[in-house]
């Protein structure tokens, strides 16, 4: 078995057999085969592809580099969610303490943000004292007893998707179906959850600009998961538009609290409650997410997994002084044009990075307080027309030199070919399709 | 300027512009590129090419990494010729002396062998003494005193290339015309030739397999020499038989040595007075090299330059006690197949390779005396039959552990779908046309 056979196979089109996939996986994973000759098969994946069988193995040998999490004596069933990421995206933090106060046990392995996406642990992380790193008992301990956890994965969870993820991100070899797709399922599957939702992202703010290439992900990222015998469904939900009010990690922490207290904005409450509904059927619990969010129940379970997990609940959230706001008027608000028609989540995901919010490499720490809170949303507009005083957004870092570039994102003056990404019209927008479909 | 960018474009298919080129060459040289990335970029290459304008800049950019040799102090026209490689490829040995002794200035820059096919300095350094590190310096005087010198390139010609061929091979990047191209054509026109011959090999044991293939690397190198001043032809020259009647390092030479006294393989001599020719033609000497060759004035030359590097041209070549013979009849030679009809130029410079004369990795030695000599050839066979008692090949080796390896791929054991490389048939078969043709 030779490295370089195994990369003139796939470079030329062939499909890899078992033995070919496992030397490869094993091997780098051992340090035997170089990043550069790996670069080289992720690119040449990102060309030729992987079918369904050469993905089957290639996602079980990424699951057998390291440990599978045993969840077994857990008496409540489990069940978790996967989004593919986007601006705005809080989702996680309502939804898991609410399918626990439900019934399920969310075992919630999440990740950090790169690039204009948000990270899941480092919004958890600007609550005071929260303690993401937990161990393999400490997770199965905190879930038989308050039903949810939302950490990092430990550290031998598919250790062999850690070391390719991050040669991803810098060879240009991310956006591949067959390598996105093992690389989520193998880390959910090692994860031990009985039921899994996916939740696909679709459009500017997402990985998958369209439709079509993100039911391609989905319909794969549902195969593997049945394959290893984990019920998976998957929605998708519009990323053309940011989620909720705010992107930051504060600023969305800030609102999750209004959404588990039964308050918050409309679209990520009506995305999290359908998300929950579907958790809890694949799981076979039977409640109702809208009644146990607005009982409070969720907040409990809020609370208590904060709790367990060294976080003081009441601490108050970071901020900042440094606030710049933006008017209507500064994106072409007028009076011949006073209805917002765009808000674009790319943009807005950039501007919210480039304010420190976010990171551009693994290493880099991000800002709490740092962020964007927009004031208006298409479709909002429907019932009030703006006038170019009003304020449309507010933007806030630690540091005020990162301004400038921040706004240059939102304008589109960094890209002279796009469009504006924040447009006003003479005539009022329909709001966006939040769900567009189920996949199971 | 950033590399995933650049990576990101040329997988999308964009043509790169000069100043991601020169960012990606000069980034690779200095390290700040990694191997991962540089790996990744050769394989998007590969896939999607590199069009005319950027070959050009890709080239420039590999040259200007290092230093270009200054030859105009030379009083005669200078002119090198370069293969592609095969196997029982000695023409350079004969080539270089006999265009000296024509007029012209040879400055040789040659290469060692790696896999199925040998390498000049490898076949030279079986002679005693002979030295192929020389300086700048040190070429140009020995050019001036003996109008020729075949040596290594020095450190700094090319330094880009150096460390990205050497990161094609284990990355399986190594057969994309844009990057074969100006691999040779960067250190072709750095060392300073002001005429040039491409002998471009074709068929089981080159590169090229095929014709179309070979002739688009043929007029790739030949446009990028002429848009560099360089006068740049090529010959497609037969490469599904192995030149002369030897592959190893010792034995092209003893081959070289009676091609030098006028004798030889003809098929040797045809290919080698045709390129001479050639080189003449476009360096304007008038000469006829078949005299020259025959008159001992090409064979004074060698002498001459074998001492001038140190070597020792009448020191005995190494030699090995363990030989042994094939006969016709482990080919399947008889009496109603007694006609040589293939001897696959591939399978000979593997197994020679195996033998010891070559190397896998370039940091491996090679053995001397190892190699084969084959004793008949298809076409010569044309004259008379043979019988399964006669000899066919001799093998040659260091080693005896390593001949059941050899002859695995003499009988073609090692891929099972391949036709076998060594066949006898019931009717004669005519010899290899040895010149496809030419291109300018």
């Amino acid at each position: 078995m030779n490295i370089v056979d195994i990369l003139l196979a796939k470079r030329g089109g062939e499909a890899l057999n078992e033995e070919q996939i496992n030397f490869f996986i094993e091997s780098y994973t051992a340090g035997t085969v170089t990043d550069e000759q790996a670069s080289a098969l992720l690119m040449a994946i990102y060309f030729q592809g992987l079918n369904t069988s050469e993905l089957a193995t290639w996602t079980k040998a990424m699951i057998d580099s390291g440990e599978r999490l045993d969840l077994s004596s857990l008496s409540a069933p489990t069940v978790d969610k996967h989004s593919t990421g986007g601006v705005g995206d809080k989702v996680s933090l309502v939804l898991a303490p609410l399918v626990a106060a439900c019934g399920a046990a969310v075992p919630q392995l999440s990740g950090r943000g790169l690039g204009h996406t948000g990270g899941t642990l480092d919004k958890l992380e600007s609550i005071s004292g929260f303690n993401v790193n937990l161990t393999a008992s400490e997770i199965v301990s905190q879930l038989d007893n308050i039903g949810v956890v939302i950490c990092a994965a430990t550290e031998n969870l598919a250790p062999a998707d850690k070391k390719l993820y991050a040669l991803r991100d810098v060879t240009a070899t991310v956006e591949s179906i067959p390598l996105i797709s093992s690389s989520i399922m193998s880390k959910k599957i090692a994860e031990g959850t009985e039921s899994l939702v996916l939740d696909v992202k679709v459009g500017s703010g997402a990985f998958m600009k369209t439709l079509d290439l993100a039911t391609e992900l989905a319909e794969t990222m549902v195969a593997i998961g049945k394959e290893h015998s984990v019920n998976t469904a998957a929605m998708l939900t519009n990323m053309d538009l940011p989620l909720g009010n705010t992107a930051g990690n504060a600023l969305e922490v800030e609102e999750t609290l209004e959404c588990l207290a039964g308050g918050g904005p409309s679209d990520l409450r009506e995305i999290t409650l359908a998300l929950a509904q579907e958790m809890l059927e694949l799981a076979g619990v039977s409640a109702d997410p809208a009644n146990v969010l607005d009982s409070g129940k969720a907040m409990d379970s809020w609370r208590k997994m904060i709790l367990a997990q060294s976080g003081d609940p009441d601490a108050p959230l970071p901020t900042t002084d440094i606030v710049e706001v933006m008017t209507a008027g500064d994106f072409g608000c007028s009076s011949s044009a006073p209805y917002l028609a765009n808000l674009d989540a790319y943009a807005l995901g950039i501007a919210a990075w480039r304010l420190g919010a976010g990171r551009s490499k693994k290493s880099e720490p991000v800002s709490f307080p740092a962020g964007i809170r927009w004031l208006a949303k298409p479709g909002d507009e429907m019932t009030h027309k703006m006038t170019a005083e009003q304020p449309l957004l507010e933007l806030y870092t630690e540091d005020e030199k990162l301004l400038p570039l921040a706004k240059a994102d939102l304008f589109g003056d960094s890209d002279a070919e796009a469009h504006p990404p924040i447009v006003f019209a003479k005539n009022p927008t329909a709001g966006a399709e939040l769900i567009h479909k189920k996949i199971k």
